[in-house]
């Protein structure tokens, strides 16, 4: 449960693009960001952590792109389209790599946290995507 | 719909304190983080934004604090009481002053987004709250 | 003074780039970072603020992008390129877009934390530029 | 080099604490954040990845704590002593243990990095004590 929809709706402005997409873009954005801390941290927690290395950076870049791009989306005063796409073009770039190196590890080591991980990512990677086709980008 | 309950049920690990309480209080940072920036943004937004100086300084602090606390609690690897309590305690604090902030402008002023933020942060400040119990402080 | 070059020196592996370049770009980052997180907030204390809507948006959004940018370029293990590019052109970006609307400002109104604050971006955007080259793209 | 001493002394109104202590305290949290995530990224290249686990969630947790910081005191426009007094006190105690876990490393291990962020730490520790004392806290 979060706030973001009623959020949206009691803003004194009208928002620069599609509502549903964009929430769906902010949620996605915030539970990604959670699930690639919580998966970094995961993957720290493992025997062969080792051979995690690159997981892990991935994770943590994915986290702090997400929670950045989260935050520009929600701002919808004097809200500017270029900035925007900015952020938004990195997280969809930051949230397919990650899902890429995180489904790697779920098929090869069966490593169930990078599943959900990769879920997450992929679920954010899409809402990020739609959210340039509302931006007409 | 938020990935922090499967995430947590994959870590290698276990956790450090109830896990209800756990997953409440990263669900509940992650949301306040988002409405607090989103409430800042919304003030902003506003006509008498002169007059809404201190709750836009109030949610901008509140959003980031709740962001890392929420970061924090979701590193379960090598958990330090120590610092997960000294992140709790701060992000309680931040979150009862911007409620009480965003409630004042809910009731004065019938700002709708202020009244949303505050039920976000006092929904917060319980559930760090119950982590500092859950973690015996 | 920063520990920057301290930490790149003492790190295990070899950086990815040219290391000149990366300091900058950390330096750069964190520093545009404090800039804008500082300028939204005098923005908010002038009186006329309802003039500085746009200003106060557009430096918050830099100001999280810079430091989102600030990390990733830091994490040097396991280094994937096309990352730290997506998350280095969305950092020009949103510093160009910052420095335009604060030199708007300075020029137009005088506003002093705007004139150091648009240096900061410039700074930053050349930095992020540099590293791009440095990078190969 | 950075800009926040011409960020405060360029901003409308006047800084609730004393500007040295400020300015140390801003530069400090900035610094300590970078140094924190550099340190668990060369941790983390370490080939005795295994025994560093401890350090590399303390480094991440206190890269948070401080960023988050050195925005809440950067933020000077309807300041609250008791929100800053929050998040200054969770920062000392997130550097103190973080600087303590580094020296470790940094004896025991000879891990110039965890030397190098342990300083870091040390700085923003005292750097935040001095702001409490500043506040009147």
């Amino acid at each position: 449960m979060t706030h973001a929809r009623e959020m949206l709706d009691t803003h004194p402005g009208t928002a620069a693009m599609d509502a549903d997409a964009l929430i769906e873009c902010i949620e996605a954005c915030f539970d990604c960001s959670q699930s690639c801390s919580a998966c970094a941290d995961a993957c720290l927690g493992e025997e062969m952590v080792g051979h995690l290395k690159r997981c892990i950076t991935m994770c943590l870049n994915c986290s702090d792109v997400c929670a950045t791009t989260g935050r520009v989306v929600s701002r919808q005063t004097a809200f500017e389209p270029a900035m925007a796409r900015a952020a938004i073009r990195a997280c969809a770039e930051a949230c397919g790599l990650c899902a890429e190196e995180c489904e790697h590890h779920a098929m090869e080591m069966d490593m169930e946290h990078c599943r959900v991980c990769a879920e997450a990512c992929r679920r954010c990677e899409q809402a990020c995507n739609e959210a340039l086709t509302a931006l007409g980008a």
